[in-house]
């Protein structure tokens, strides 16, 4: 049914049919800018993690804009990327399954033969064994010796995957460097916790701890002869710390350019660029009660893992809540008593509490101009890597 | 990338690449016929919610195992159950945007002429006005008159959309029979809390008050000469309350069709069928810690608003935990300490916590029978509604 959004380039944002995912382009374009420089002033290369987009399209713009390529977390994400042109991709994250990485092999090639480049995170011998073995078969396969970009993931303080920070990396470091298939290129070091802790100083006493741990990694790396090329690492909320760390030589920060509730509660830290928000669902109001209004937006339109979304204030001193009302309703009701119930049939603009899983919600992604009061559609932008679980 | 699952029809359940969304069909199979033989021995109509399953084959299915139709939240998900061949829909549910409700009124001509039957929810004068109006077009278009099924939603617990049980529930109900494209079918009564509530006697006492509240609504209005034929609700937590009633004549429980981690936590009324699960998310295991292991499921795979999946135990006395590792991964931690962390490469399998929305998540169900360690794969189901927001 999506495919029919075509119809409304051109048209006015009071004809988008709710609930709908709405892309201020305006914000989006000025909060790329700032990253863009940004980076520039730290001198780290800038590659954004496109689990938040999902979109090739979106990609390409932030490669114009100076990303070095982008992250994504899975095989068919990378697929999606690769299939929309972009040519430089890394899965921060690791891959077991020989099918996916027969998959990941065949994209190193394809990307080999445009000059591009394809890389991955690993954190077990058995992971990298069985990549080793995916790239030995695409390479007898295709008769070229394709390589792919290795990063051993060390956990930072995030405590998912990744290995403890010291001898357990150099162990993969050596296995990485012991096929001729895999190009050690560095370490992944993500704290997808600190991104999230609400003051500065908390972030930046986390980062510190992470840039030790990298510091100490990569000095027993290079100790045994083996180049430790780049860090990769940080996000949204303390890249900033990873920045000016003088260990991360690359930012993974992707939800900037959407800018969610969840991110826009922490406090701002001064060297952080101002990003404004650029994503929301249009809803509108399907029921009124005496002390509440239902609205047509629900956990199927936006994710609620990282807390409810917030009700752009439409009237000054009149701002509401939402609170949850299951997966195709939203419940709205005045933040202080005595305030306006909006009425059957109001539009409202929601700011999602986590933009990646609430975009993967969604087939399209419409994109507006002008704003969201009296903008115009400018285009429709396809979430190519929507779904894309594999 | 999903239209590539044919491939797997015949396969072992061993060659489903993860994550995976999968159905044990002879769970699913004993779960309906259980559920018709209940709605039978109770003489209710049973209507299952489709927004459940989303798909139109599933639909049909429940069917022609006596099910008299479906129910829907959206008039996107009523499209894609109509465009599947499934004749008698009721959005139980309010629409108040004109061109969804043409798109409604459209749907009512074409299930009219095919001898089905089209119904919707509404709980406000502004709403019935809209819906007869988008009505009296399309019978002025048609040059026929088509005519709808409107139930009066009352709220009886849930605390969002519906009016207060009495005499707002008249005023409604008489405006609906002041209009010749609708038809007064009766009231829509869902206490959704109510199914969720852990112990038989809290849904007993919250369904007792449901049901007062339905008996003086309907009085009141068959007082001033307007019959209420039918009161539909009911969940798959509290049906069987519903079901003995007496007022009720007709369940939408879906959910008990592939049951949900949320819905096995109630403890089960002596009178309620015993349904099994029967949807699971297949993962497997990408990265191993000291503490803990890393799957490949996180809640872009399943939703989380009711709650982590639970781990389906697959070696006796070595219980995990699932906890939330973002939307890419799950972690996984035995439940007593010294078990087993399951090593790099394992499969393992789910038991989302809340089905409906992690249908959504996903564009097939893969269809298996001969259980979830032996079994095939019979059929891809589609998930038709997917994403049907509108």
């Amino acid at each position: 049914m999506s495919e029919a959004l075509a119809h409304l380039v051109g048209q006015s944002v009071a004809d988008i049919d709710t609930p709908a995912l709405v892309v201020d382009l305006d914000a989006m374009q000025r909060n790329l800018t700032r990253m863009a420089e940004f980076a520039r002033k730290h001198n780290v290369r800038w590659r954004p993690h496109a689990k938040m987009h999902k979109s090739a399209a979106l990609a390409r713009l932030q490669i114009q804009a100076g990303a070095v390529g982008v992250c994504v977390q899975k095989t068919a994400e990378a697929q999606a990327m690769v299939d929309g042109g972009v040519h430089d991709v890394y899965i921060s994250n690791e891959v077991i399954a020989p099918k996916k990485l027969a998959r990941v092999a065949e994209l190193a090639h394809r990307l080999d033969a445009q000059r591009g480049r394809m890389a991955i995170a690993v954190d077990s011998i058995e992971g990298i064994n069985r990549l080793a073995q995916a790239m030995s078969d695409a390479n007898a396969r295709h008769g070229a010796d394709a390589r792919i970009d290795v990063f051993v993931e060390i956990d930072v303080g995030q405590g998912r995957c990744g290995v403890q920070p010291g001898p357990q990396a150099l162990e993969l470091a050596q296995a990485v460097a012991g096929h001729s298939a895999l190009h050690f290129a560095g370490l992944q070091a993500y704290h997808g916790k600190a991104q999230h802790l609400r003051s500065p100083r908390e972030r930046r006493d986390a980062i510190a701890v992470a840039t030790d741990d990298v510091r100490f990694t990569r000095k027993l790396i290079e100790e045994q002869g083996i180049a430790v090329d780049l860090v990769t690492g940080a996000g949204t909320g303390a890249m900033v710390c990873e920045a000016a760390s003088g260990m991360y030589g690359e930012l993974q920060a992707g939800s900037f350019m959407f800018m969610d509730a969840d991110y826009a509660a922490n406090e701002r830290d001064p060297a952080q660029p101002v990003f404004e928000h650029a994503l929301f669902i249009k809803t509108q109001v399907i029921s009124q009660s005496a002390d509440h209004a239902v609205c047509d937006a629900g956990h199927k339109s936006h994710a609620i893992d990282s807390g409810m979304p917030r009700v752009l204030t439409q009237e000054a001193g009149n701002e509401l809540d939402y609170f949850n009302g299951g997966d195709e309703h939203g419940i709205l009701r005045p933040s202080v008593s005595g305030g306006r119930i909006p009425t059957i049939g109001r539009m409202m603009w929601l700011i999602p509490g986590h933009c990646d899983p609430t975009v993967n919600l969604h087939d399209f992604m419409i994109g507006v101009t002008g704003g969201l009061r009296e903008g115009v559609v400018e285009r429709i932008i396809r979430v190519d890597a929507r779904g894309a679980l594999t």
